[in-house]
């Protein structure tokens, strides 16, 4: 399979020697005002840990965090942002000199359509209010979208049901090349935990990884897109 | 004034000696669906600090803590909740066996009406979307109105505009004995700083406390609501 293949390739790894490799990781925040945010439970454990095993790996790795309590890995050079427009931005800056762009920040689809100067006030006799939303750009999508300078582009898909089937979907649709799809419902598994178990998808199949320590997972996921990048 | 006029009387401090406190700190976390929420930017590190030194003095404490990344002081007892209502029940149950109840926490005002049991899916040719919210429970107005077991009721308000006016507005809207105010859009003050300046308002005036480190000036604040207490 996939990994054997690649631990029979590049042994204890210089895999991605001389590549660039951008990987986005955590959430990002949608202000609603200066005090209120729109986010989600990503804690950024599984990118950062693709990061350190990139860069240990021996690719040159620039990180793209939003909001995150996390260290940055040695030798990587780390870009902090809140919202989805500023990691997309710079997601796009970066992209253009990479050779791998790794998509595994839970991006907010939506962000509030307008942010208040001032904290939003509650008034008394309010029982009921509402957000309105709007799109957010589609980082993934964009990158793997382009034309020329475009990156071997894999994204993550994090679900809570029809996991497979929904990755399936995003693979095709937003034309990547890889995307690694895992099921946030499961206890022990995906957002805020150290462990996680994915299966990674392309176009000529599947291949599941049991569950391993994120930071054993990220070593093995570089293993494997390494093998299909140099291909 | 107050703080030089509790000095005096308690010097070094087991000024709430004998005393049960119970603090509400950091942000609510409201659910939107099973990965994304709605928050704020409240660190808790005000509410922590308050804890921390109502224990120096003397205090039985017990720390009601929403989402944060921060140790709990010694010798506090530690209730973790997630949204408003879990903190409404936590500080309702806490609040029948204390003397004076501190809000330090900032309560979501509101929260999404429904809570998706799956992960929301973005339709592909969806360009806007709302959420729809509800009123939440209104924790320290709750515990001020109380006709019978009624703590010395402390509530803060974090705002970024006419910061003393709401704060007097609220403290006469809530049946509070004390508001701390602080203007949370200055630089080095409010969320998430180490540092805070803040008004103490009561029913018989204000008093200005200047920036200090929000350990010393949880210090303050402890001796000064301790003084009150004992009048």
């Amino acid at each position: 399979d996939l990994a054997q293949q690649a631990e029979t390739l590049f042994g204890s790894g210089d895999c991605l020697r001389g590549k660039d490799v951008v990987i986005t990781a955590g959430p990002t925040r949608e202000a609603l005002d200066p005090v209120r945010y729109l986010s989600n439970h990503s804690s950024g454990k599984m990118g950062f840990a693709l990061a350190q095993a990139a860069q240990r790996a021996g690719a040159r790795v620039t990180l793209i965090a939003g909001p995150v309590n996390l260290n940055t890995p040695t030798h990587v050079k780390r870009v902090d942002v809140v919202d989805a427009r500023e990691m997309r931005d710079a997601a796009e800056r970066a992209a253009d000199l990479c050779d791998i762009f790794i998509s595994a920040a839970a991006v907010a689809d939506f962000r509030p359509a307008s942010v208040a100067e001032q904290k939003l006030k509650k008034q008394e006799d309010q029982d009921e209010s509402a957000i309105v939303l709007v799109k957010n750009p589609d980082i993934v999508a964009g990158i793997a979208s382009r034309t020329e300078r475009r990156p071997f582009t894999i994204g993550f898909a994090a679900e809570t049901q029809q996991v497979e089937q929904y990755a399936q979907s995003k693979l095709q649709r937003k034309n990547l090349d890889m995307i690694i799809a895992n099921d946030v419902s499961c206890a022990g598994s995906g957002f805020n935990s150290d462990h996680n178990a994915v299966t990674v998808i392309d176009r000529n199949g599947s291949h599941t990884l049991p569950s391993a320590l994120k930071t054993d997972l990220a070593k093995q996921l570089i293993e494997i897109i390494a093998a299909k990048t140099q291909q």
